[in-house]
């Protein structure tokens, strides 16, 4: 595609540029743990908390959180409720307008098919890492593609030690790892969300300066 | 001072522009609580891990916890032990190299007098906050000093609700806040500094490109 032209979604939807058509999953079913096994994490208390308030500070629509686990659903949604309109929605009212971007799902396809069904066109989805993978895409083609295509965006985020191998296979993309300065790639979660969509949405950010 | 020039420390130190002369402070007190009160907060165990590793991955060379509190003193360096010489240490040797830049100091005062007797000259300190205050800098003027001038930088971020007034009338610059998408300013503190960081001082970062 040319540059500067805007790619339309072949099943006619119309994004809306005014607001961000993105979103966000937090998988914890198919992830690995250190030694590579493929597990089910445990849902974090406080990745729900800070990635929702990341989620709701750039504008992102909903924050998905993977998990087949049925005890880890319903502690996911009592948290959520608590902030949203119980106790902690008194107590911190702005914690409960980002928890309530968080819907609890089975699978990363249970997400796709509910976002293909709200927009009326299938969203592509863009996993991230923190090691390098062959024909990832880097952060400046991301953000063109997300702010230029007429089509919802889906950043998946992996727990424990990462999305497992499967997963990589059945996205559209895979971005870059974060480079910092010291070649040390072990940011938590959490962190790694929070530079990811500031790279790929903020709009007060600052050309290169080196 | 003409843009591209360097500035010279004026006590004559000689900054290593290979590596980042950049420190980093997470004020327990004087930070303010949701009434305005000055009070000084608990430690969290996670804004040790999260920042300490967003550090890391950045070349941060201290990450400096400020406290008053013995109890709280105390408690911090039985974490950063457990992870940098314990049991953790085995279990997951990279994250003590994140939790070992920790130094757990009284106050920011001499935090500052820290990095001046080991650097040779003070630092220029940088506060960090959710909300616009007159004379802030910019995030491209801000990571134009920390490269191009000769002098050791520290950035203060706050817990609580922030930082207290007093500690902002003491430092050199106040940065100006994130600005999402959405006008909603509450990310957490672990969060922010992770984006910061990643503004400041990132080598693969993208100009923007809206």
């Amino acid at each position: 595609m040319p540059a500067g032209e805007t790619e339309t979604c072949p099943e006619g939807c119309k994004k809306d540029l005014s607001v961000s058509n993105l979103y966000l999953a937090l998988v914890h079913y198919p992830v690995v743990n250190k030694n590579g096994d493929t597990i089910a994490s445990a849902i974090t208390n406080l990745d729900l908390h800070d990635i929702s308030r990341t989620a709701r500070t750039y504008g992102v629509k909903f924050f998905f959180v993977v998990t087949p686990l049925v005890d880890q659903k319903v502690l996911t949604e009592r948290i959520v409720d608590h902030w949203a309109s119980g106790a902690g929605a008194r107590y911190n009212p702005k914690r409960g307008e980002a928890l309530q971007l968080i819907r609890v799902r089975e699978s990363l396809d249970d997400v796709v098919a509910e976002i293909r069904s709200r927009e009326g066109c299938r969203p592509k989805s863009v996993a991230t890492t923190a090691v390098n993978r062959q024909g990832s895409i880097s952060y400046a083609r991301c953000r063109e593609k997300i702010v230029k295509e007429d089509v919802p965006y889906l950043l998946v985020f992996g727990t424990a030690w990462g999305l497992s191998d499967e997963l990589f296979q059945g996205v559209d993309f895979t971005l870059a790892p974060i480079m910092g300065r010291s070649g040390y790639n072990h940011l938590s979660v959490r962190s790694a969300a929070a530079i990811i969509l500031d790279r790929l949405t903020a709009r007060d950010r600052v050309p290169d300066g080196e």
